[in-house]
């Protein structure tokens, strides 16, 4: 048993099939968003970010920054224990109030991560109900299915956004068995919807519970930023609706909203809950700030779609491979890992422009591509030296000549 | 099927039980900790913790405060990604590497907590060992048996540090089957301490890797705090060494320390670790401190166990049901859920002492106890005040006459 020579092997096929990960190093500038440094090779080099999931640039708010300063001086560093011991603060009930409201929920939980909001509810609703079967979009969040796995439920995988397969899944099961739908709201990664309403519609007709992910539409959509539900006038049809604090919120951490009960139960049997050190009051007080913003506030969210729609408008322009979206998201189709590396490889090199490659297991093997999230500061010359960049590279005979 | 109704029954059970679990709602004041204020009833009314895992109180460090403060005007609040998509900083890349070197291990790398650490590492280990056996010690924390159920392993549950039943259970298995030894150093319920090195010379017999949990002791034990491997002086006889920013580091976030090979195994594989924001640059620039001044400090360690010495001879000398401990956890046995409540709830409304009860799951149902952790700013007054409430409420009727 040579257990190095295991994990080394393990290794060596990540180099294989091309999708070995290097993390490129990086140092936002607060202020100066989404301006950087990159660094590694010769010394600290600037760059344009242009794949930040703090799609608002919450990150550097005035109002956020000062918030975590005022908390860190009043309260210190971290919580110093579990929700349970020692380390509920009044930050943490004060947020959790503050989502519930921004859902429409009575009540609120916070996690230290959406990862583990997702995971340690799916398992635990799962747990609890005997039986329960959970119908999942084949598309979910690796921790949706992490939360499912950890359920012990059966699970039944349904296509991407039909009505059509799910309806069908449904009826296959006895109308005595507990059955719970969990879905996303906007997949990140190509950028379609849910049509939620029509799922809620199906939630009715089999009696089932609904589960949402929001990751990536909170702060985004919706009059006060709760949302795809929130704008679609759902969000009361949802039995459980989950969130990041990591993502348009700027900061870290990971949330769900539902009824009383419902948050009592996760708060009460999550072990992802219970046995892990609370979210720093730093962090909590920096979300808090930035979700009461974003709730009065649309001047972000309208910026950012304004950009949105210009940067797919010059990708079309010029004929880039552009992916249907009809979010914020901005999608450019590569279709093969090491390309889709190389291609990003040059563009820091050569461009000082930062988009990650996203490759298996992210997204499905022949699907790989860039994914662009342009924000309320990515000017229109930001862009034309994105989209120039991109055409210049994409017509080199290395990525064209490229299997 | 009525959800609404299961739900409820889920926690009618836990108050059926004495069980349900009320968060007390405090904030600590930095510069004054362990004083904090308790909200709730009648306005905030001042109270001494008893019970934070801020063991060394570095949570108000003057180093690790500036340290945060700096970066979140330097860099701003969250991390915007995950570690591969433009949420890889220079300060989580610096306190890999300070990590590292605490542990003596080839690398290392962080999670967004010590429970994800362990979630995520163990899982992906066991999935990367075909046919692996995990041996895991019977009191192991909560996140390890999350990662270990998920990893697909095979489980043996060894009596609590128990090398004769470990060895009897490595023995039974095959000499081909790869194995892996799970355990902690120090148990923080009961305060007592795992036999590491002959853990590891039964791994060298029976060629296992080993994984140990050294949450509450690293920043602790060792001279440069790099636990009770250090101390002890086996570090480098460990597969693995997993750890928390948030306890005696004061922050929040979790890591693994090991060969170059399985921290990027773990990295590329791990879901926990890859689908996740990355841990916010403002805590983490906040641990490095913290984690850089515990290795040449060792005043605040020292002050610690003195402190932790002085509670128990207190506690000793008053005739309280002081549970056996070798470290710097003071428990009193309780044994009853209600009882360990109740003792709780007298010592924070009447006294504005504040230990919460530690009831089932976190510990066996029949050993509920009230667990101090006494800390360099504890001063002896605040014992002797300590002891003499817990004296008078012990003898209290409702306290002696109840079941
Ligand atoms: C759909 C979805 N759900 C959940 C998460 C996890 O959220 P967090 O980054 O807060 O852990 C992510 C991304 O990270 C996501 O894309
Ligand atoms: C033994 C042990 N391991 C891991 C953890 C999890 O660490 P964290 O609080 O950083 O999630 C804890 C406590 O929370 C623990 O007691």
């Amino acid at each position: 048993m040579n257990y190095d020579e295991i994990f080394k092997s393990a290794i060596d096929r990540l180099h294989e099939e091309g999708r070995y990960r290097v993390f490129v190093d990086i140092l936002r500038h607060k202020g100066q968003f989404p301006n950087a440094h990159c660094f590694g090779g010769n010394g600290p080099k600037p760059i344009t970010v242009w794949c930040s999931n703090d799609y608002l640039a919450m990150g550097q708010h005035a109002s956020v920054i000062e918030a975590m300063e005022k908390a860190l001086h009043k309260v210190g560093a971290g919580s110093g224990g579990t929700r349970n011991i020692s380390g509920n603060t009044r930050y943490h009930t004060e947020l959790e109030a503050e989502l519930a409201d921004l859902h429409g929920k009575e009540g609120a939980l916070l996690f230290t991560s959406g990862y583990v909001s997702n995971e340690a509810a799916l398992s635990t609703l799962g747990k609890l109900l005997p039986g329960c079967v959970i119908f999942s979009d084949e598309l979910n969040h690796a921790s949706m299915i992490a939360g499912i796995k950890s359920s012990g439920c059966a699970k039944r995988v349904f296509r991407h956004n039909d009505l059509e397969h799910l309806e069908e899944l449904l009826a296959a099961e006895d109308a005595g068995t507990p059955k719970l739908i969990a879905f996303e709201s906007v997949y990140s990664m190509d950028g379609d919807v849910a049509p939620i309403g029509a799922i809620c519609d199906l939630a009715d007709k089999y009696n089932a519970i609904t589960y949402l992910d929001e990751v990536h539409a909170v702060g985004m959509y919706g009059p006060r930023g709760g949302g795809i539900s929130e704008r679609d006038l759902v969000a009361d049809r949802l039995t459980l609706i989950e969130g990041t604090l990591g993502k348009a919120f700027g900061v870290m951490g990971g949330y769900v909203a539902a009824s009383k009960t419902l948050i009592d139960c996760i708060r009460s049997y999550a072990p992802g809950f219970i046995f892990t050190t609370s979210l720093s009051p730093v962090l909590v007080a920096g979300a808090l700030a930035s979700v009461r913003h974003l709730k009065v506030s649309s001047e972000e969210r309208d910026a950012q779609q304004q950009a949105a729609a210009m940067l797919k408008g010059k990708f079309t322009a010029a004929d880039l491979p552009l992916m249907p979206s009809v979010t914020h998201i901005v999608p450019l189709l590569v279709g093969c890992p090491v390309k889709a590396k190389r291609i990003s490889d040059i563009l820091l090199a050569e461009y000082g422009l930062y988009v990650q490659p996203i490759n298996f297991p992210t997204v499905p093997r022949g699907t790989e591509r860039l994914r662009f999230t342009p924000g309320p500061q990515h000017s229109a010359e930001m862009m034309d030296e994105l989209t120039a960049a991109l055409v210049e590279i994409w017509s080199r005979d290395e990525i064209q000549l490229a299997a």
